[in-house]
Formats: C-alpha cells, sequence, structure tokens
C-alpha cells in the first residue's frame, strides 16, 4: 500500500469557516428581531439560501445577498437602509476575518508535507478561498490547489490524477462527510473524517460502515499516523 | 514553430458578457434616477465598485453586492424595499442570461479543436463561468477548464505546462489586451487579440508596438488561419 498524494479539505479542516456564518447569522437574526422570532428568520433565511444556491453557489457574496433578500422580504414595503447597509458589512467582515489554522492544522501539514504532495481541494468562491489560503500562511505547504465547486468521485479522481498518481494511491482529509469523504471513497481513494463542531445542513450524511479505506479521527493530529499505519 | 494548446478567453470573447452588464446598469441608473443625474450615479457606482474589487473580485454576485450599496449610499435613510428587490432581481437576471456563442464561434472551435488542445483561461466566478460554459454548449470541445482569480503570466505559464507542452508552444486569443494578451505574450505563448465593442475600463490596455508572436485580428474567424500560418 503506497500513499503518494494527500488531499486536504480547507473550511472547518484547516480553519473555522462554520463558526464565522453561525455567528453572522446571529447577527442578521438579532438584527431582525423585531420582524419575526428567531425560529421564523431562521426558516425565512433557509428557505431563501436552499432557493439561490443553485444560482449563486457556495460562499459569503451569496449568503450576502441571501441576507439581504431575506430582510426584504421580512420587512416588507420599507427597508431601513441601516439594516441593508449593516448587512453588507457583515459580509465584508466575513470576507476579511481572520484565518487562523485549526489546532494541530501546522504540525500536521508540516509533516505530512515531508512525505506526500499535499493538494487543496476545496469548494466555495475561488476569490475568497485564495484569500484565505494566503493569509493562513499554509499555502506553501501545498504542491496543488484545486477550487471546484463541486466534489462528487470525478472530481477526485480528476485532482488525484492530475497532481498525483491517481486516486488508488491517494489520501483524503476533510470535516464534511458528504463532500470530502463518501465520494473520495468512491473514487478509489482512502479518507479521513475529522469532525467540526458545527456541520452545514447541507453537508450532512451518514459514515459508512465498515469501510476498509475509511477512518474516523478525533483530530488532524491522528492523520499523518493513520496513513503510516497504512503502508 | 510547433503550436500544440490553444488557450481561449471566455467572457466577450466566446460569448457576450460586458453588453449583459451594461443593460444592468442602465437599469440601475433608471432606478435610481429620481436621486441623481447619470453621471452622478455612475462615478458612484465606479467607486464603490472599485473599493470592493479587492475584497468581492470579478463576477455578478459582487457586482450586485455593489449595486445594493451604491443604492442605499444614495437613497441616504430610507432605501425602499422595491429597490433593493430590483437590484437582486436584475443580478438573477445576469446569472440566468441565455449564454449564445458570439459570431464564428462555434466554427473557429470546432476547426481548431481537430489540430490542438483547446483550454479555457478565463477570470470570474467559478459556478457562473461553469453555468455558462455548459449553457453554450461549447465545453466539450476544450480539453481542459481554468479558472482563476487573476490572469498574469504565471498562470499562462502553469496553465499551458499543465495542459499542455509550455507556453513556448501554446497561443491564446481574447478581447481584453490586459489580461489576455500581455501576460500570455510574456509568458512566451502566442497571443491574438480580438476585440469586442465594449471594454470594462478595468481591462483597457495599449497593444503592444511590433511584437513578433502578437496579432490584431478582427474576428475570432481569423484565428485558425493565422495559427496555421505560425508553422
Amino acid at each position: 500500500m503506497t500513499i503518494t498524494t494527500v488531499g486536504l479539505d480547507a473550511d472547518d479542516t484547516l480553519w473555522h469557516n462554520e463558526t464565522v456564518f453561525r455567528l453572522t447569522q446571529d447577527r442578521f437574526y438579532d438584527l431582525l428581531s423585531p420582524h419575526g422570532d428567531r425560529p421564523v428568520l431562521e426558516a425565512r433565511l433557509a428557505e431563501v439560501e436552499r432557493r439561490n444556491l443553485a444560482l449563486y453557489g457556495y460562499g459569503v457574496k451569496g449568503f450576502t445577498l441571501s441576507m439581504i433578500e431575506t430582510a426584504v422580504e421580512i420587512m416588507g414595503g420599507e427597508a431601513p437602509a441601516a439594516v441593508v447597509r449593516e448587512i453588507l458589512a457583515a459580509g465584508r467582515e466575513m470576507l476579511t476575518h481572520p484565518v487562523e489554522p485549526l489546532p494541530g492544522v501546522e504540525a500536521a501539514l508540516a509533516e505530512l508535507s515531508t512525505r506526500y504532495r499535499l493538494v487543496l481541494i476545496t469548494k466555495g468562491d475561488l476569490w475568497h478561498q485564495e484569500q484565505k489560503l494566503a493569509a493562513s500562511g499554509l499555502g506553501e505547504l501545498f504542491a496543488a490547489i484545486e477550487i471546484v465547486s463541486e466534489k462528487d468521485a470525478a472530481t477526485y479522481q480528476r485532482a488525484f490524477s492530475r497532481h498525483g498518481t491517481g486516486a488508488g494511491e491517494a489520501a483524503m482529509c476533510g470535516n464534511s462527510m458528504r463532500s470530502d469523504i463518501l465520494p473520495a471513497l468512491e473514487a478509489g481513494a482512502w479518507a479521513a473524517h475529522v469532525p467540526y463542531p458545527l456541520v452545514w445542513a447541507h453537508e450532512v450524511a451518514e459514515a459508512p460502515q465498515g469501510h476498509p479505506r475509511f477512518a474516523e479521527l478525533a483530530s488532524i493530529s491522528e492523520f499523518p499516523g493513520w496513513l503510516a499505519g497504512l503502508s
């Protein structure tokens, strides 16, 4: 068993992301609290986001547009400019939010990069993901960056062929069962799930049961050891 | 002289883009006409866009956010929800605007694809560019797609090495002197400029004078013949 190439997810695997979205959502619900109870606001925003996902894709800009659309729907005829301005500011702050590697990430990547070709494989907004990678200080550890619109088995096959020796000699590590683990396994790669405390509802999926190429790890710090144990 | 690989820009090279932006801007100026004369509105929107470019990058979602921000700034305290709703609708219409290949594009690409590896090299929003390519019906003619955050010499070197035999055996075709032509020439590739009637101010640059690897063409229909004449 030879592993030559390691894929890593970015958001909520290398740095916080969902937390930033949740904090912004909280701010949005506070802002609109005179116009509706929180469960109502949550349901309205979720509905607008769901409706817009195929059009906007993933990322902060589409999320900001969905917050504005929800606010305008909820407030009816007159939307105080202050509310719209506040939502725009919240979106901008998400885009400039400091990017700090999660605990154990720097050490794990430094160790992995001496033994494998590291490929960052992430969904989302091209511009923002590149900014976050630059801000994280982790960019130099990666041999390649793949920012993709969806993560399916073909995505992993292509990425591991292009930047490595194929999915059969590759392993993926990420927090999303649905986007990082299941399609990487389907592509023929190994896959280690490192959960993040919060999961976007869109990314929830069942863990594979008894899969020979799958591991559930408590932290990314366990990932290099797991990989070493495969050979 | 061997050319193995051909890079093509997308927006305003394969299909209309700037026209769609201009039509939306016209609609925006009409909408805000009670609040300011057109030159004033133009200057305000341009200023907001310029300010946001480093944060939002290229694309419709950032442009929509900048229109909303400009409207809220101009209208002061009370932004009628109808105006914000109208701008959101205009942004959505840009994202679902029909994508039709420009005259001559299908024939030129069909001919090129029998002789060269075709690589689409475009800036902009990952999600939307993939949607436009799918809607254009041109996707199958390309051996590879590179959606990038900026187009500089390193971008072209990387793209032509990854998907071809290096920039020295590659040619680029596009409408932007600044993004398609000058950096491709700098990378060592050949480059043919096919102008589009409208140019975004951000993309304006001088044509190279007497450069041995550069051509100014009136239409993409002339591009296959120019390439054939190189060898």
